[in-house]
């Protein structure tokens, strides 16, 4: 094997409101810290947990059967039912662990996977269910977003969801502003177009007959987001939102506003004009997504996220071994035969996560607190 | 006016190769320190002045008629040609400078550009020319670039280079893989399609006339990146690049590989299966764009950047005024109609530092050094 | 109670060597996540537990008499014996936990303690043992240590040791040069000069028995640092070491080298002159404590840390409560008489943190790599 | 020559208010960028002037004769006298610039200096003055300090001065209480103590007669601090003063409160009592200096700075050549005999910017806010 080895320190996302996680797919735990949660919020186990249930393995008939209830717990930096300010323990551990089920794939690169780049990059790797690549990753990121989200709504009146837009080539074009959590809910691949729904589940049913995967594109959505949010000309509130929403498993896209359809308008079509509603300054259009040179103009910021089809399938593959050698592969382990409505509640999550970071940025500098 | 003021520390991009950026639109000078460069490369003005002059006002009929040389100062950091390990000042002065211009927009809104939401932010704004929220800052991000572009080239053979695929509805399909630099620089457009670019001068022109503006998408690519570059799980190449590039001014989208369009297929197809290529492990396809599980894995990384139009037009539009008045805006101020040419060598630009910052950080963790 | 209610952000250690802590001293847990820590290094938990029986309570007659087994558990990041790369969790229990203890000073603001900073500041406090505040959180401290103490040894040969230097008026004067970490164990106070040691440890059981405490100074010293850790102008070695050692608890002092004693002196006699050692360039003294301009020399780092006397004292003390009514206070709580000898792993572990991260830093730059 | 060369990237200081300090001693330009000032502060070149002309060479007999003015130009950032809340570039121009006189210098590594340092950790270095690593870039950090100065003094009330305590063995008693600038100011010395002033400059004298040069001890006072900056455990406030000062040139060393004295004591008579005074919780004495927990406390913080006697003297010293020869040196280049009396406005600007960016940092999670 190579002998260059390197490791990494990127698992920490935000600047005052950070989290940073750990843990393996298939080793004893799952988590996150969360430093920079202001102290004084009300928060529970079960507030938390609700929001892991959206993407817990398991819960229907068209996401992985791998049993996991990603149960969770606070460990630290909760004091009798409130947030002290100092650092948040999450944790959960694994329990339907079988390592025993990757032996035959440790020393092949699958396709599509993180395998070949991991094992480069740091001389080997935890081969054990894709180690720390594993989308388990992202329970972590869930558990911590529930914190921020809770506040943001509590505080802020900030409403943050997201649905499924698109599976294959199957489309809803249901306008988000309609769209409520409850619709969301209501059907197990969270499009709330009930008809559209019925279409995807079915295309993922077939895709999962065949040993295959499709991939699908989640449209998210932030309401109240209050204006000046976004610290140009690098931390914008749409540059940390597109990178936030590009560093979950298999996301390969990001737009907001009317974002690719839009390079093909004219500015006189594509300007949002202001005018006065009730006394306020508001925009007539929003095709900017709530987001001006980078900073949130209080419209509803609207985006796009691109998710591949996922990597594993039950089809065989032609690829290479560790030792250099061309071998067929017939992928084992379990795994959804496509990740969208499981993804919804991460998307919301690293959302979350950004609006809470950068509300914090820019409360550091109100002006009118002195 | 609002009480709320608000300030932004946003101005730095990289780790470990670091740039921070300053200057505004009409006033003294627009630059950029870059720390963190290796000492020992050999840099002059000249080099960084050839970049600098692809994005420049005024190169050709199709852009703004600003007069500006962007003539680059290279004031700190360089000692007997070449670089010390310090801090690197890079500066240009403003020359064209017309404050007077802006006297008529200065308590408007203009729509789609960043008067309302800098105004709400820090309480005022520097009205002259968008200030800080011009594209002007992103001369500093060229000149950096430039740096980061010449040590990747020679040290490691990594190309970067990048193309107008899209303005409008014109798009060319030319294949990336078999387009140089030559042929971008060739027509003014920047679009290595001949044909296609003509059509592109065409409409370029004809919304010119019309007082109005276009979008566009540019293609990036980056060629020869080593294997086991981006740090999991946050800062993967591709958040990393995504966040870049959703940085510069009028950017609203971003996808890497086949992004949008893949979503659309199935696993089987999308997956890139490994095979030996002169004893080297490749893949045969490449729909990934050169990142699996977000670290390079050294094939050919390709994105998008989907540029909305420029918002400066010269048509009548409805707006609001700082005093809450509902009023009509005839833009002031010179402007690009379609800002893709000149973006190309940002979109280059901000794709070298982000390779050159994790080339360095995975260089920080690499075992054979010991 | 105050309105005013904040949250920190201040968890997180080191750049690319960083550890985040966590956990309460009568919480469930306290902990870290390392992240940054190269692949492939072999670390057990049996090794990390030796470091942190150095630093465990009731070791001795002279610590605290609380009933800790501080056993820590490693749970990520390291795969078949070796660390992966990816983030580690180190996990101690709390076990001898006795909140109630803490009842009758819950509403008090203990002199000497952050009670009265942290209810300012975060609005209320977790009162169980100082919740956050407790030295407990340096356990956390010294388990990352311990992996990076073990790097540090094995793959470059460095160094690290500290010892009690003095405590209260009692001083030694042993040159740290013939210190050994073997001696420096070999009593409870861990002063390797055995007969002050005994002095020593006579002071601490007399002002034990007072129910008093006693302050003093741990002397650290680094071996064989390789020429070139440290980056100015900010993050000089010395700086980084500084902030390290002032970051722990009742630390008021840091000096390094000569440190305030050679402010006394002229230049002609601080200056340590080069010469030629077995052809290798070397000073003839060592005056600036291995320190050049911020970068290290080569030569034996040595510093001074100054703690003050535990807070905790069983003496009557004039206080105010939190509904501001002067009261008297014995204080409750078992604690340390003098925290000198528990201390000394302490600054093992952070002398360790910096000199890492501070190699990876270096490494990251280093031109021969290409 | 070392084949081994690396680079720094540690240039930036603070977090939310951020400055990044290029420029060499004897190149064109030295400045900083500073970035995350709150909008709407009136500043004026001339309020910057004044703490530079503090710091400048050639201010007195006992300072060294280089003719600089230090003249300080904004270049960006401020708009119509107050600044926007954009990066604030500050430039001075190197004037009394004479790199011959550091020729016969160039080949040698200077005692004391990072001459060897410098040159093993990046591959050579600018011998023109010491390069980066000359004190003249603390001109850098003057300049941004007085923005924060001014910005903590008239929003807050704080104030922030230093003086000379000690030179070489001699040293005030002084209580720093009483202190005031103008008495700080009345002296070349900077030692508001008249009488050990004038002992002081007879000292300074004769050492510069002799050629050598001589070290000290600067206090530093911060008044009128708000309760509640510092956020642990890391970035105590107590820490990253102590990192600001010791990344000061030839500081080494740094206490608080009682610092190394308080030591010696027993916790019953080094804590600091609450007590009630018009109704407000203060402590009778202060022998913390301010911080409790790592948080200011609202008391006044004290500390002291070590600085070691400067390392260019005219003495002649025996060193090493880069290629290795033995041989003597009489040192070149203009020098202080003493740095202390032009290190107050130094370690005035570091305490300001360190408040500032805790004081950011700290409404950044203000509660009532909301």
């Amino acid at each position: 094997m190579t002998e260059k080895r390197n490791l990494m320190a990127g698992n920490t996302f935000g600047h005052l409101f950070r989290i940073t996680t750990f843990g393996e797919s298939h080793g004893g735990v799952v988590g996150c810290v969360v430093d920079g949660c202001p102290p004084g919020i009300k928060i529970s186990e079960e507030e938390i947990q609700k929001e892991l249930d959206r993407r817990k393995p398991g819960q229907s008939s068209i996401t992985t059967p791998r049993k996991e209830e990603d149960e969770i717990k606070i460990m630290s930096g909760v004091f009798e039912g409130k947030t002290t300010g100092t650092p948040i323990l999450l944790l959960a551990y694994n329990k339907d662990v079988r390592p025993e089920e990757y032996q035959e794939i440790k020393d092949v690169f699958r396709p599509g996977h993180a395998d070949f780049t991991y094992t480069k990059k740091y001389g080997f790797r935890d081969w054990h269910g894709s180690g720390r690549a594993s989308a388990r990753e992202t329970l972590a990121r869930v558990a911590a977003g529930a914190i921020a989200k809770k506040y943001l709504k509590e505080k802020l009146g900030v409403e943050i969801f997201s649905f499924v837009e698109q599976v294959g080539q199957i489309k809803t074009d249901i306008y988000f502003n309609l769209v409520t959590m409850e619709e969301i809910e209501s059907n197990i691949v969270r499009c709330p177009d009930h008809k559209v729904a019925e279409e995807m589940i079915k295309l993922i049913e077939e895709v999962k007959s065949e040993g295959d995967s499709i991939g699908g594109v989640v449209r998210g959505v932030i309401k109240n987001v209050p204006v000046g949010l976004g610290e140009p000309v690098f931390d914008k509130l749409n540059a940390d939102l597109g990178k936030a929403m590009l560093s979950i498993n298999a996301v390969k896209g990001f737009d907001i506003g009317l974002g690719f359809e839009g390079t093909k308008l004219r500015g006189s079509n594509h300007n949002d004009p202001f005018h006065l509603e009730n006394s306020m300054i508001r925009t007539k259009t929003n095709n900017a997504g709530g987001v001006l040179g980078g900073i949130s103009n209080g419209e509803t910021i609207y985006f796009r996220v691109a998710f591949k089809p996922v990597s594993t399938i039950k089809k065989e593959q032609l690829t290479v071994s560790k030792d250099k050698k061309e071998v067929k592969l017939e992928a084992a382990g379990r795994h959804d035969p496509c990740v969208l409505p499981r993804a919804v509640p991460i998307v919301d999550a690293m959302a979350a996560l950004v609006i809470m970071d950068h509300f914090l940025r820019h409360k550091a500098q109100n002006y009118d607190y002195l």
